[in-house]
C-alpha cells in the first residue's frame, strides 16, 4: 500500500524524560556504549492510489501544521513508500 | 552524532485510536484522499563512536525485546545514521 512516512522527533534543547529512562535502563543492563536516547513518533498516511508531489507537498504542511508540535518538535523526515 | 534509529509500529490487526483519530480529523480538514493513519514510535540510540555491525545487532535485540511489546507492535526498521 502507497504510504507517506511522516517522523517526528523532540527538539534537541528538549528534555526527554522517557527518552531518559530508556537510556538509564539500558545502561543497567549494561549498555553502557548508548550515550542518549530520543523517542519520537513515526506517522505513516495510508493512500489507495500512487502518491503524486502534490500529496508529498500536503503531507510536508499537515506534518507542520497538525502532526507536530512546532514548539516542542521537528519534523526530521518526509518519505514516501510506494 | 551517530545514532541507531529504531521504528516500531502497531500490528496490522491492532485498532490504533489515536491514529484513527487523526484520519478523522485529516478528512474533516478535506484529506480525504488519506485512508488510514497509523502512529508508532521512532527511537533514537546515540553513540560517541562510530557503529559497528555488533553495536547493530545489539539494537535488533533492544528493539525486539525492550523498545517494543511484540504482543502488539512490530519493529518496522532499524537503520544506521553516522
Amino acid at each position: 500500500m502507497p504510504k507517506i512516512i511522516v517522523e517526528v522527533m523532540p527538539k534537541v534543547d528538549l528534555l526527554d524524560p522517557a527518552g531518559k529512562s530508556v537510556n538509564n535502563a539500558l545502561h543497567r543492563t549494561g549498555h553502557k556504549d548508548i550515550t542518549g536516547v530520543r523517542i519520537g513518533k513515526r506517522i505513516e498516511l495510508h493512500f489507495e492510489r500512487t502518491i503524486t508531489d502534490a500529496d508529498i507537498a500536503e503531507a510536508h504542511k499537515i506534518a507542520e501544521n497538525f502532526l507536530s508540535n512546532q514548539v516542542i518538535e521537528d519534523v526530521v523526515a518526509v518519505t514516501v513508500e510506494n
